[in-house]
């Protein structure tokens, strides 16, 4: 039998709201006890159990119902009134805070409620705690129980749980199945252990003895200096010895095993506490005259009622119940403090730089990281809300996000760069070390977001992209290979898109109207019935019907044709390997596909909209919606196709929704960093993704960091940043740190070309304070002002080579606060780690606190034509530009179908501010020519073409692979990088 | 600083194997103290502590060890003796059966040995233990020390910690960063909590703990119903408590912090025990005459030697370290028998089937998976050996074959079915029912290996491979999504390939030998040298040198051009996507490709030959080098090409490194399950992977099952399992499951034909027992007499539907064990799970009790066609073959490549015992066409095509993903299947 069912076999899952005025009574239902007094005019608790009846030489068994307001000095009722005053305090304190969270209480029983149930439920309702009643059957298997607590473990609504069952069922397996986060009667061995080794900072002190320290606290006559003897087997005895020696209290311990032994010891004892004592009969003369005894036990003993005085023994459980409640309200309390900023207690992982600097894979694989696991926990994740993937990453679920909705973002800071060389610039490695810096060293809390890298380039030419030397991403060879596979989904999603264009052309032009509506619109069991996809495209065809049936003729072929013009496909299939021959192919040419053979060709996966969708996207729903806009071509009357009218949108979403969960890592230092998306920097925007940064900025808090690097130079990367992903997001960035080289500076400066694989030029290797300038007063200048047209502050980032002397390295700083960047410092993280870039992370913080005026460039509601010519003359210096015809054509055709007001996603070099990539500095005065423009609709952008862009990288003669292995013993990667 | 440089600091990782005339001089080094003697002839241990001196009130500080053979009662060394004796047995008993574990105790300490590390070092010397000291700097961080505990917590050599630390260091995180099961000391909350629970079944009781409960056990005097009074505060003082209470003494607890009360209790105890009392004094006034007195301390004061008697502390120090080595042997013992085969204790998921069957996404849903990280707790894979991906699925780690070499393997029971209609007769579910009734009803560890499906069909038309009904694998939506990337790890494997093919040939066709030399092997600073993929290709073409300056220009030449002949490129490009329109394509048309076009294809990605690699290696190194054989092409002087001649096999490796660890997940009733690898059953071999099975073998022990399945009928897929799958891996199989439906045996009787879609005619819904009977003698017989030709039984298992009529049922059980079947039995599990697959699961047992004499059908060293008349005479029931001239052509061609012996795949129909589709029963007389013959080198089998096979299905016109979607809140998948 399954849970769901016991439950519903038993009156189901009950969840009370018990608020004053609800169905509990008033309390509490009992009257306390009178006092016994005794010589010394000191009091003995009501909880004496007397199996031999109550003879003379026992303790009397009065009815002390009957005198209900005695003196007494166990005040059971005054102790538990004040708890549950206290605790309730404490919940409405918390309360007006945390609305929407509630304090909850999880109650696992078999069988119905029993009297001590009653008492609990009493409590928690004056206390305004919520419950939940979990009934198993009392015949529930051991089993049954452990499942049901593991499902409480995991739900982070449950602040404690509540085992009441009979002793038999609490086994040391169900007692340990217990979260010890939840375990709010302190059965968990790790509870027990805790408070017995005498750390009570995480655990919880059992109620029963919470009770009865607290009896024994408010006693009249001050125990200090006194004996108190705890007597009887078990766990509770042993606990109390411990939180009494701790206590200061002069506390002794026994068992009943020897009852001359005993004797010996009461007689000797101020205060006894008589634990697990049912059925034992325990003379009167055997006490001191005037020793104070408390009688406590685990569960209340109905059948004994008769004999014995149970008001007693009732009042203890109210009084545990109080406590008990007050642990939930701890647990409670202690949750809604792990939702609220604070400093991480980030285990780092200790850099000792080598010099000279090893091999990236060398340095990665010295490094051990930290699991997963640790390092989410670390950062404040619920461990519902990971998802390892194997030891050292795993995505963060988007709930995330709901549960720290009140939390206060961390500052926003984008790396970019300045017009880079064809070597590039560092921007990665600035982005690793500066978070390596913030969180290593400054302990500030801090994320690094970045992009994945296709795995293409990985093979082909490049190498990795996990940053380099001692700023660095780790395991970085999962880093670069298949990560958790979210390319693989973009790469199976797109091309089931394109499997099912081509399959609809072949089946459009192979059938008849009718033979097509039949198909798509099956009767099943003598119904036909649209799908939900399929109504969708009734509207957008303006077909307000739900019966197929009612379609007319004409609705049903406008319904069925997408009439695709095979010449306006823009869809073109991906993979993730550099396969040159596939830019350009003609499919269809088997017999079966019945001549229809097109060109079309291959992009590789990260060009494809889906994954520009996926670094836009903020939430599922929006993903979904996004996916079925994605215009996939025209039909022949000119009309967009789109996902949703192939009837794929919704498998896209299934085949995506892991995917847009971020992926955490960490960097050599053991600081946290999401990968997640890496889009095209040209053709798409360049920017990882949003959904990392938003789930960042609220994990670091208030004081935090979140550190995130655009593709390119600044006026591409950054600009879309700013204009596309800031626009998507509704974030804003409190800092630009912009990189820069003395390399770059030089070549800016006149210095000769730089390329790859040719020697560099000894302007490059020697001193030369003339080609930095130039280059300051050029590229560098304008890349700053370009960043104070969105009024964000700038500091630049000197990403210092060995071959830079110290003069330059002055001299660029001096000029880059002259140029009007706020600060300007030079970084030795590649080879010195997150030490290399304290100066940097110093800076970034101050700059954060200085006001940042953010803006975008253009009102997207202005026409396609002026934003692409505000972005041409603002930010590249162009005079003006000049549409081809095409792109005349193509601007008025979107503008027609209501995609004019998306923003403007430029495809321009990035090896130039201008058009022409051995333009350097600063270029000014020239048009920039617009080839194409383009449309990603569900990616939500028009993308300009500003000359050709190669969207399928290809291999060399000798690519990476040939140096790239496995050993097969140690399982380690030679030859990555 | 990180541990590796800490270790070096102060002289490294010192792993110590102590034997008897290693390096450890005798023991005991010191003499044993003489006794102390009272009034009553009693002797107190020389624990005594007396910081006032030792005057005539204080015990005296004798010096014992001038009298080292006196009498005395508190025989430490004869204790220690016999711990150390009985503990040395243990070992020698327990490496005597396991040679190649060794008991490792790792040692963490700051700073050098001391007295007490020494005695420590000079038992575990004794025992012959391994020690593994971890040296950290005296100045070291809670973080160092948590990073080591965390390092030895994951290594499997290592069985207990001693974290011999300052106290100021063992702060309760690092206490509690212990791996319990390693925490010999029982220091961590866990350890602590279980003792004081009275749970000492998991635990450890600390060494110091065991000494003073051994002391009191051998004393001369018998304390029975003496009292034992325990003095000091801290954890030890409450865990002896709490185990004497438990051995049944009389015992009773106190503090130093009250004088007055501890004088009263010390002079009424006969035994007192003080812990942690250094430099405290006691009056020896204080003790009653004769009572016996222990003093521990947890450290050696070493400064109070001149005041003291030390001489018994240090024989208390030997003592203690007897138990810490006994609580390691405890520990490796433990880990030894989590080694063995044990019924697993499998925390089974309760179905309650209901009517009529919901479908499968529901039922699938209504099922919370288990963990997969308990899951794989329970079937005791270590931590290390699971890498999760998310909640409910992980990937095993191929160490698991290493660390379980000595387990004797499981039973292996093959599921295979009779020629099966078009719509299939329930393998699958009959697989995860059998291992449902197996290991949830009859307690039976078993496990279920099953294929990975592509994700093509499940957006096209097949649906979902994850079973159905109550028999199924969950969740399944993530088994027949991307699961763990392994197809997509075959995608992007098999595509570098395919780049690497034609852009080598683009590089050959526009470049000199010289500028190809020049970029395949380059010059980096100053030196050229061929990279180990290059040497093993020149040993290939029989150049015998490594300089690559010796090379002649023919060498080079030949070297360096691979010279792929066009045409005969047999390597495809793959997408797992239902993609019909690149089954044909032409590729390079692009002007950067310079007309170097050709005609190409995809396949789907899991007819890859890397799939069949997949499936068929058994180790890492095995996969390496099935890679590097793949045979791509042949060139134009006829030489195969392979992919280790491109260069790219150790990117291969790498690519596919994590595809190579099985993926375990759990059936609907939480039973486990392997998913690994898919291959196609007609061109590749149909079959799940070797390693899943081999794994699956030794978890499951030896009176264990593993089931898995053949693709298609059991002519073809059960005869490649046997002549392919079980020819690789060296496994025999016990038992053979043929799964029949009454609706096949009706079409094998002569019944309608069957076809998907269209509705069923009559007499597969009525009851015809002579159509029943037809099929039983045609192509059940003939399916039976298959699995016989190797020798293996069998047992017919009825998958019954509910238009099955009772004595349809029987006919079939009854003619079934006719033909042959040692048994017969229908099969319920569909509508009720495992429950209704319980008398299956007792007839495979039985059955798999019988012997089996397993062999191969055939030699693999006969000629090829003899083999592939074999196969079609003896299997197929074939009179003979007919070769076509370009199978002949091929036949020969392999057979001068060296790959004669390579086993046969045939590609047949699965409709038919023949090559007819349309020929139902048992077929004879007819002569098979053998139209083509193919090599897949690298997975290791010829395959002759026996008709047309497609290997890119296509979409129909209404595809499933018409109705697949996601719901965004609940992120659940609707209208999967």
């Amino acid at each position: 039998m399954n849970a769901s069912v016991l439950r519903s076999a038993c009156g189901g899952l009950r969840t009370h709201s018990l608020r004053p005025g609800g169905r509990v009574g008033g309390w509490p239902r009992r009257c306390p006890p009178p006092g016994q007094r005794f010589a010394n005019g000191r009091c003995v608790a009501r909880t004496w159990s007397s199996a031999g009846g109550g003879g003379a030489d026992s303790l009397p068994a009065a009815n002390f119902r009957k005198q209900p307001h005695a003196r007494h000095k166990w005040d059971h009722d005054r102790s538990a009134r004040e708890v549950v005053q206290s605790t309730k305090e404490k919940v409405a304190a918390l309360q007006r805070k945390n609305p929407t969270v509630q304090p909850l209480l999880a109650i696992v029983q078999a069988g119905e409620d029993d009297e001590l149930l009653e008492a609990s439920k009493e409590i928690t309702g004056k206390i305004e705690l919520n419950v939940t009643q979990i009934c198993l059957s009392e015949e529930c298997t051991e089993d049954e129980i452990v499942e049901e607590v593991l499902r409480l473990n995991e739900d982070c609504r449950v602040h404690g749980i509540y085992l009441h069952l009979p002793p038999a069922f609490l086994t040391s397996r169900v007692l340990n199945a217990l979260k010890p986060e939840k375990d709010v009667e302190g059965v968990t061995d790790v509870n027990v252990g805790s408070l017995v080794r005498g750390d009570s900072s995480k655990g919880f002190v059992p109620p029963t003895a919470s009770a009865i320290l607290d009896l024994l606290e408010k006693h009249d006559a001050h125990f200090e200096g006194k004996t108190v003897l705890v007597v009887g087997e078990g766990p509770l005895g042993l606990v109390l010895l411990a939180l009494m020696e701790r206590n200061g209290m002069v506390a002794l311990k026994s068992t009943w095993s020897s009852r001359s032994h005993l004797q010996r010891q009461m007689m000797q004892a101020d205060v006894v506490v008589l634990t697990g004592a049912e059925g034992i009969s325990v003379p009167r003369s055997w006490f001191r005259p005037g020793a104070a005894v408390i009688r406590c036990a685990p569960t209340i003993v109905t059948d004994d009622r008769h004999s014995l005085d149970m008001t007693s023994t009732s009042d203890m459980g109210h009084l545990i119940a109080a406590y008990r409640a007050r642990n939930i309200v701890h647990s409670y309390s202690r949750w809604l403090q792990e939702q609220q900023y604070q400093p991480w207690r980030l285990r780092n992982l200790k850099l000792q730089p080598l010099t000279p600097v090893p091999s990236d894979i060398e340095i990665s694989r010295a490094q051990a990281p930290k699991p997963v696991v640790q390092l989410a926990e670390e950062i404040g994740l619920l461990s519902e809300e990971l998802e390892p993937y194997g030891r050292s990453k795993g995505k963060v679920k988007l709930s995330l996000l709901e549960r720290l909705h009140t939390q206060p973002n961390g500052k926003y800071v984008l790396v970019a760069g300045i017009t880079p060389t064809p070597l590039g610039e560092g921007k990665s490695t600035v982005t690793i070390g500066l978070v390596q810096a913030l969180s290593a060293h400054l302990k500030l809390n801090s994320f690094g977001c970045l992009r994945q890298p296709s795995q293409g380039p990985t093979f082909g030419v490049k190498g990795g992209a996990a940053g380099g030397g001692y700023a660095q991403v780790i395991p970085m060879e999962e880093f670069n290979l298949h990560l958790t596979g979210d390319i693989h989904a973009i790469t199976a999603a797109n091309n089931l898109v394109a499997a099912a264009i081509d399959a609809r052309m072949l089946h459009e032009a192979t059938q008849s109207d009718k033979a097509l509506f039949n198909r798509l619109v099956p009767t099943l069991n003598g119904v036909r019935r649209f799908s939900p996809i399929q109504i969708s495209r009734l509207r957008r065809l303006g077909i307000d019907k739900t019966d197929p049936a009612a379609l007319t003729p004409q609705e049903v072929s406008s319904f069925v044709r997408l009439d695709l013009d095979p010449s306006k496909i823009t869809w073109q299939r991906v993979v993730d390997t550099n396969d040159r021959f596939l830019r350009k192919i003609t499919v269809g040419q088997a017999s079966t596909e019945k001549g229809q053979i097109r060109e079309t060709g291959f992009d590789i996966a990260v060009a494809s909209e889906i994954m520009a969708i996926l670094a836009l996207t903020d939430s599922l729903a929006d993903m979904r919606n996004r996916l079925a806009r994605m215009v996939v071509g025209t039909s022949r009357s000119g009309r967009p196709v789109t996902a949703e009218d192939l009837g794929v949108s919704g498998a896209l979403a299934v085949l995506m929704k892991d995917a847009i969960k971020p992926t955490l890592m960490q960097t050599l230092e053991g600081t946290p960093v999401f990968v997640h998306a890496g889009p095209f920097a040209n053709i798409a925007h360049g920017n990882s993704s949003v959904l990392a940064d938003k789930l960042a900025l609220k994990l670091v808090g208030r004081d935090g960091f979140v550190v995130t690097e655009a593709g390119f130079g600044a006026d591409i990367g950054m600009e879309k940043f700013f204009n596309i992903k800031c626009r998507a997001s509704g974030l804003r960035p409190s800092v630009v740190v912009l990189v820069a080289t003395v390399r770059a500076l030089k070549m800016h400066g006149g210095g000769p070309n730089v390329s790859a694989g040719a020697p560099l030029p000894k302007e490059y290797i020697d001193e030369n304070l003339s080609l930095v300038t130039g280059g300051c007063y050029s590229n560098l200048r304008k890349q700053i002002q370009i960043a104070h047209l969105f009024g964000v502050p700038v500091v630049v980032a000197l990403n210092v080579f060995k071959t830079d002397t110290e003069a330059e390295v002055d001299l660029v700083c001096r000029l880059a606060k002259e140029c009007g960047a706020s600060d300007a410092v030079p970084c030795h993280h590649w080879a010195k780690g997150g030490q290399g870039c304290v100066a940097l992370a110093k800076a970034v913080d101050r700059a954060a606190r200085a006001p940042s005026n953010f803006q975008f460039l253009y009102d997207a509601e202005m026409p396609i034509v002026e934003k692409i010519r505000t972005i041409a003359q603002k930010v590249y210096g162009a005079e003006d530009i000049e549409l081809s015809s095409e792109a005349k054509a193509k601007t008025d055709y979107y503008t027609q179908q209501g995609y004019g007001s998306l923003p403007i996603c430029m495809a321009k070099t990035h090896l130039s501010l201008s058009h022409m990539p051995d333009k350097k500095g600063a270029p000014t005065g020239f048009v920039l020519p617009i080839r194409d423009v383009r449309a990603s609709v569900g990616a939500g952008f028009i993308y300009p073409l500003v000359g050709t862009m190669s969207t399928m990288p290809g291999l060399p003669t000798r690519p990476c692979f040939y140096d790239i292995d496995l050993d097969p013993v140690t399982e380690e990667i030679t030859g990555l990088f």
